[in-house]
């Protein structure tokens, strides 16, 4: 290993690290920390001066967005808000008060908010697992010559291996059938349980054995949920928090895993690439297409199709410069790791951009799709196209994209918007100009490689995160924190992710990013390598020594398995439990039901998980003491929940350094 | 066929029915009709004063009820009555007015209540079919010796037959335990279809085929619809009802159909037998035990353990004459049809049981138990013993129900109910009298086998639906009415059963019922062969010919699939769509998810089903519109909507009546 990150950063010698992190500059929570070094960031006010001029726009043609429905809906309801509505029969409503605190049935406030908690991590998980359902069923009708070729043949032939699939003499696309049709039956088979929690360490494999959350087929986790949520069914809340684990396992093990495992098969497992962000992306002179959404299935195609020169001729013979081609949400994180398409932005973004007046085209696939779109796109020349049948909505033109005709159709949907540009309004036209350069693409396997450089190949063991443990343990790093979550205009948009980000930079924390967080990210310069002079000493070091800017882009909210695996080879190389690494999880801005599911998992694999928004079982005393609490003695790991970004990356360090003193007292720091 | 049942009534020579049908006397729509002839019938109001007397005790222990909680619950909020509130993210909730007509992400009232209705469907499929999951793999334990054999091996045959199973020369566990593998399978297949809608008439099998609404796998329609509903999914209010029903599909002709066939293949295909039901079949001098939910498993096993001599011995050394098992819910209508165990009551009088002060234990097993009971319990001797992972209740007494240990654990269950039998406090004692004779086991090979004691061997085609078919041919019967459903306070409850069910009656309507719908008919006496007094003269006529009540007991909520296999083969015996035959169904009293559930497939099936209970969508006009008319253009079959009973069953008899016009309008009646 480099010797470098051996030494212990002289920033440490400054006295012990707790001390030091007591200078943190707060005042009342809320100041806002002078940049050092380099001065290239886009801050969330000019991120927010940018969204204010579109509403200009939107004002212009009367439209609305999310902040004037936000209003409109304010104050919101607080039994909804705490989780002690019950709308589970038809004896119902029922609202748990002081004076009233029971249902007609008689279930509690627990019973209610575990119920509704629970439904929560069901649903979530159903959405990730049902993108990666999908996408395997597009495997199994892969063909060498067919819109959908194998891109990642050994990761097939890995994932085949570790299936116990013969690869040996066979056809690749035999082979790709087959992983498919085992990798569907862990949606559906009778017995056993995922095979992919065979990856874990021994401990973790332990935990869940012994709690009885193993997670057995996804669906059926799924379907026991709702069964176990039913009216006259669990009222215990402790016996729903636990199916919220392997519920969520089963996503994070499971359905996610599969979803990210075979996306990297078909579309290939992203490497390191330059993109831009946010959405100064959109082109005046070029017919502007949004991918939005999830499942790359589609996007990838969309892409491809925009790529023909045909297509290119025709957007020129229409008077624009070309095609240019942006993502919002997860569907902008896939592409931008696999091809560098530009990401237009994260979740609340996404009337941005069409209020911008430069969209030809929105192509929808699922999962965060605003149905206030077709109202907006209405106002604008922009096609507003959706494309999967779990995701109808209503005023837009529903194409369904099939497989086998995805090529073609993704064809006719460019075609359709290169048509439309001679339709665009220039009087409605603004498109802010922000936008900055941004380094993606670290899955597992990159940072590997990445790792692999700073090794001695004649003495270092390869392939392994030895590097990066060292560092930890040296405390040149102090340890890694994984921020994902999407937005909610409940707070500050971006802004929590934001400060928590700089803040842990400062701190000698690398992140790991997905979803719309790693978007926030893209937008402020935080992907950049020269990000690193934002970083405390030790990372800064760590960064120029690798090569890696100090926030690593791992993909798409479906990507967190990713980082599950990355925080299992972490504890192997280490020889300790996941639960004792300093490594742990932020959530800063999260709202969707995918999000409890991804915590519920999170906190099964191990690792704390930081809430800048409350879970909605705050009606419950018990509840709340069992997410923040009770799973701790269950998997080691709870939920630690603090509005106040501030606060919450306080806690997150100190989490950070009071596992490192734990690993300390036993020796192994 | 007996030639007396194809001679039009005599009844029916007094002018057109619709005429006759405009004497129904409702005044007010509130008029109690006159019994007429047999006068046994215990009424509403008695069963109320029963209530009434119990509830004194309730107060004399300081127990509470479900209507001290209802009362406590009352206003109910509206929007969630409506289904126009939205939790499904954390930047809600979020609820429809006139003046914020969408919520934060831009979903109006239909998408929110489409939503909200999906979630229903899935979770009641969930439910119904998870209960089935349970006994497959009970039926993929089961052996000669164990505590689980095969009670009927034919029905095993047919079943095996059916998937193809090679079954000659085979042990019937091996065929067994293979069939258990095939039908688990249809929860989590990866492709096809459910194999038991290939037993659906062509012409339904084409509805589903051209409109998308063939049910998948179940699990696969529960998590569809879980993605479907998620945050920035469908607000299409149209797909999600269509997601409904297939779902609902999956369902009835899969989880509950499943369900059905194999508790019958493990514990018998229900004959006819006499029974009692009612609050008086609790016994003063013996140990009563009831058994409450709705998975035969557990309470199979108690009624066997409770048969025991040496347990009957132990008993009688406690001081008491026996042990009594009663039956409460759908686990009473389970053990009635197969043993002739006495039913205790419906869903709302389960704390009537307890209130009795004469309950030594209350077992339950999976849904529609009141976690009220726990506190209850505690005000009387009465253990509370909960037994499925499923149903986990605070304050119970946890007794997990393995297949393996069945019997010693049923056993012990005993044993604790009569050593407890010591600790009954004579001062809270009050077991009403009223009890009711009742014939139940009604399946639909025993309704063929009733059908065939009115045919001439030598002349008709046996085990056919065409003795009925000519009975409703010739109008002696005018059509049948399947009564489902549940109990709500949200209207008085059991007398929409009792007014609705009389009052068909007296129309030539044959009644078939199950769940707590059957129940109240088994409290009332309707179950009798006397109760032939009480319908029109061509009923009356059919129930003498026959020798059957003129309502027929199917089982539980779980058979209601027995009932669509009985409209399909009157369907297919007529050689029209089940659409077209004059037989709906009604849930006057619905409450659950299930319910919701199961009126998906019941009109999937072409059956138009009459609700007393409004679904909470009445928010959204569109969705109200989707479920009375739109399913309409889809299936066939919609929905009629009355919280009127006397309303609700004149639109029965007017729908069943327009049924035969239709019919005869193309000659087929």
């Amino acid at each position: 290993m480099c010797p470098a990150l051996q030494t212990t950063d002289a920033f440490l010698t400054e006295g012990p690290r707790r001390k030091r992190r007591g200078s943190f500059v707060s005042g009342e929570g809320k100041v806002k920390f002078a940049m050092s070094g380099w001065n290239q960031v886009t801050t969330v006010e000019e991120m927010e001066a940018d969204t204010q001029r579109l509403r200009d726009t939107a004002c212009q043609v009367c439209a609305e967005t999310y902040e004037d429905r936000k209003r409109n809906q304010t104050p919101q309801c607080r039994f909804g808000e705490d989780g002690i509505c019950c709308r589970i029969c038809s004896m119902g409503p029922c609202r748990v008060t002081p004076k009233a605190p029971r249902g007609i049935c008689g279930a509690d406030a627990h019973a209610i908010a575990g119920r509704n908690y629970l439904r929560m991590v069901a649903a979530g998980t159903a959405s990730h697992s049902d993108h990666a359902r999908e996408i395997l069923h597009v495997l199994h009708m892969s063909s060498r010559d067919g819109n959908y070729p194998v891109r990642d043949e050994q990761k097939l032939i890995r994932l085949a291996e570790e299936y116990g699939i013969e690869t040996e003499g066979r056809d690749i696309y035999d082979i790709a059938h087959e992983v498919a049709e085992t990798a569907l039956m862990e949606f559906g088979k009778p017995f056993g349980t995922q095979r992919f929690a065979e990856r874990a360490i021994p401990e973790r494999r332990e935990v869940w054995a012994r709690e009885g959350i193993m997670p057995r087929a996804i669906d059926r986790e799924i379907a026991t949920a709702m069964h176990m949520t039913h009216m006259g069914n669990t009222a215990d809340a402790e016996a729903l928090v636990r199916q919220g684990l392997r519920c969520g396992l089963s996503n994070g093990w499971g359905g996610s895993m599969l979803g990210t495992e075979v996306t990297d098969i078909l579309f290939g497992t992203p490497t390191v690439r330059r993109t831009e962000g946010n959405l100064g992306v959109l082109e005046k002179d070029m017919v502007n297409i949004a991918v939005h959404g999830h499942d790359p299935v589609f996007s990838e195609m969309v892409v491809f199709a925009a790529e023909q020169k045909d297509l290119g001729d025709r957007a020129r013979a229409a008077g624009a410069k070309g095609i240019n081609i942006v993502g919002l949400c997860c569907t902008a994180n896939e592409i931008a790791m696999r091809h560098g398409v530009r990401m237009a932005g994260n979740f609340l973004q996404q009337e941005n951009a069409v209020l911008t007046g430069a969209l030809e085209m929105m192509c929808v696939d699922v999962q965060c799709i605003f149905p206030a779109l077709a109202q907006l796109t209405e106002c604008f020349h922009t096609k507003f196209i959706t494309s999967s049948p779990i995701a109808r909505i209503p005023g837009s033109t529903y194409i369904e994209f099939k497989p086998e005709t995805a090529l073609e159709q993704a064809r006719e949907l460019v075609i359709m918007a290169i048509d439309n540009y001679k339709n665009r309004d220039e009087s409605k036209l603004f498109i802010p100009e922000h936008k900055q350069t941004a380094v993606v693409g670290y899955p597992t396997e990159q940072i590997i490689k990445e790792l692999d450089k700073v090794t001695n190949s004649h003495v270092d063991e390869r392939g392994s995160f030895r590097p990066a443990i060292d560092a930890i343990r040296a405390g040149v790093l102090r340890g890694a924190v994984a921020i994902v979550g999407c937005n909610n205009p409940k707070i500050r948009p971006d802004y929590s992710h934001f400060e928590i980000m700089r803040e842990l930079l400062r701190n000698d924390i690398l992140i790991v990013a997905t979803g719309c967080a790693a978007q926030l990210a893209t937008k402020a310069g935080l992907l950049n390598m020269e990000a690193k002079d934002l970083c405390g000493a030790g990372l800064k070091r760590v960064c120029e020594l690798i090569g890696i800017p100090p926030i690593l882009h791992m993909g798409a909210c479906v990507d967190i398995s990713r980082m599950m695996l990355l925080a299992n080879g972490i504890a192997r190389d280490w020889g300790v439990d996941i639960s004792q690494i300093p490594v742990v999880g932020v959530a800063p801005e999260w709202m969707s039901e995918k999000a409890v599911s991804i915590a519920n998992y999170v906190v099964s694999t191990g690792i704390d998980v930081y809430l800048g928004i409350e879970p909605q079982v705050k009606g419950s005393a018990q509840m709340m003491e069992l997410i923040t609490e009770g799973t701790r003695r269950i998997t080691g790991a709870g939920f630690i929940i603090n509005t106040d970004p501030h606060d919450l990356v306080r806690e997150i360090i100190d989490g950070i350094e009071a596992k490192r003193e734990a690993l300390a007292a036993v020796g192994v720091l």
